[in-house]
């Protein structure tokens, strides 16, 4: 199929995985799982249903040569640096309108670089069949649902109505990230999905939708993407790029977009933005310690995370219980764990105290 | 005075400063304080009352180079690398061997590496009323007694008795290191000061009786030294030294001495032998905690020693108490400070598993 594409979104920073995530090294580029990248986790998902020459990413000018690096097999010039980081609506609508420009036809997954999904092969399954939908209904905006499997508070979610094709449902509406209780009766309910932020659609059924609800928007993009590929256009491109609106594409577009569809994604989808929700990848030793990464040993210590990516740097704990210990080359984190909460606000004085490169 | 010399002892390994000592690099080496290692420290120790072409240093074969780029203007020669660490008794007698061939009217002091002594001008003061005590009494063993400030129990102490001259005082008794109710004794009464470890005597009187006390020791020391300098000898000379009786100058030596004196150091002496004492040398912030070196950061912790000898590394501690973190290139350690008395077990264990470079 010549006309899917595939962008996968590689912006965002995180840090809440500090001192391993920077603003210069953000979670997608971490190689924390089996020596990969969450991104290049995301590009091999699309192994056998994406040719790699319709493979694209969004992420800022920063770091598009680290990703150009991250996922080498995609044309250079797929690899698209914003000038600005303005929220999903513009880094998706500036890859439609590049992707339109080319291929009128063009039918464009966005994927995700957040978060680990397994299987694969029910991943792309479901791929398939959202992409089915998107090609037999054009106007339509087709979502990924992700069946929740415990009552998070920290989803978006979606109420999905009738089935209208195989695997295939109508959205009824998209619901904010709601409170315990509420969740619960999500979960129970079984209407309820996880927003999982990767949807299907054709390039000029979002482009329809951006001039409907954000025409301010879709008229820069419009400019910027006919430019994009201009000499000497750059320092106009930024200052176009700067002045977009900020917005979301859930926020911006599809909470009122005329026709969204859903695919039940019944998948292990694994959210790896926290450093708790990184230890509850890993299998706890008897002890309750867990370890990522290199040389790590604890004495009389219990409940500890220890990261460590370094094969020629041991960790040694002793005697401490329930810590976070996150080394870097250049930064070491220990944290009670029950204060990871309170590292963010430490990260915004520690880049201030000890430079730009700790951010 | 062409005929004193002084030898500093600079062998010794100290996994108590692990991760930041190892046996590759052993306390002394550290440059914890003011940018210079305790090896620089004591040799500074005897600007203007030694010349440097009169300093001698002993310490183990494999450290001698290290050794010899810490002190640069001592005479290669004179950094002593024994082919195997046999305790201070042979370390001693090696030097005032090598000593005494050159100089027989050689006065010899002896001083640690292990220790801060402040403020100088005392310490030299005292260094040339026991050198002077030497001299006078030629068959003397001439020992630095350092008035106690607590009754620590990790000292050994000297009971010292009658004056002998201005500052000098006879030594009564060579004291183990005491339980907590003797050692609170021993401050009160005024008369039992701290072994520490320093002496000085003419290189003929210790080998005297290093000949009376230990005969086996002083005829192989004899004979090693005689070799010292011949080439080719290196293989026998390692053989008869690792075949040397292991004794300490104070068990093996002081405490059978015919003829002991004492000057009185009334000095701040400061063992830099553990995190602890480390941690003691520091000025705590307002949360009680201390660092040493690079950067160190901490939120919502109180009472932690924070060790970080790196100035592009950042150290960040939330949410945690009395530990000690000590942090260096290839090894970190996160330790509750109740629980450093584990460390050395933990050293073992940990070179066994990742190797001899962290011994």
């Amino acid at each position: 199929m010549d006309h899917l594409h595939a962008i996968i979104l590689a912006g965002g920073a995180g840090t809440r995985l500090w001192p391993l995530s920077r603003r210069a090294r953000p979670k997608q580029l971490l190689r924390l799982f089996g020596g990969k990248s969450l991104l290049q986790h995301a590009r091999l998902r699309l192994d056998g249903v994406v040719p790699a020459a319709n493979i694209w990413a969004v992420t800022s000018e920063d770091m598009a040569e680290q990703v150009r690096e991250e996922l080498p097999d995609l044309p250079p010039e797929q690899v698209i640096g914003e000038p600005a980081m303005r929220d999903t609506a513009n880094a998706i609508g500036l890859a439609a309108n590049l992707l339109h420009s080319r291929d009128p036809d063009a039918v464009m997954a966005i994927l995700t670089a957040d978060h680990l999904i397994t299987p694969i092969d029910v991943f792309q399954q479901k791929f398939r069949i959202a992409t089915k939908a998107a090609v037999d209904q054009p106007e339509a905006l087709v979502t990924f649902a992700v069946k929740p499997t415990e009552a998070h508070c920290g989803y978006g979610y979606l109420r999905l109505g009738e089935p209208v094709a195989d695997g295939v449902r109508t959205v009824d509406a998209f619901k904010e990230k709601p409170n315990k209780p509420t969740a619960e009766t999500y979960l129970a309910d079984g209407h309820h999905f996880w927003n999982s932020g990767m949807f299907v659609w054709k390039a000029s059924a979002i482009l329809s939708e951006l001039n409907r609800q954000l025409p301010e928007n879709a008229d820069s993009l419009s400019s910027i993407a006919t430019n994009w590929t201009t000499a000497g256009q750059h320092a106009e491109i930024a200052k176009q790029y700067a002045a977009l609106k900020r917005t979301s594409i859930d926020f911006g577009v599809m909470e009122k977009a005329k026709h969204v569809l859903a695919v039940e994604l019944d998948c292990d989808w694994i959210d790896v933005g926290s450093w708790e929700s990184i230890a509850s990848l890993t299998t706890p030793d008897e002890a309750a310690n867990r370890t990522v990464g290199g040389n790590a040993v604890a004495f009389d210590a219990e409940g500890n995370l220890i990261v460590n990516e370094d094969d020629d740097h041991v960790v040694v704990a002793i005697g401490v219980n329930d810590l976070a210990i996150i080394r870097t080359p250049d930064a070491t984190l220990v944290c009670n764990r029950e204060h990871l909460n309170k590292l963010q606000a430490a990260v915004k004085d520690i880049h201030q105290r000890f430079g730009d490169r700790f951010q």
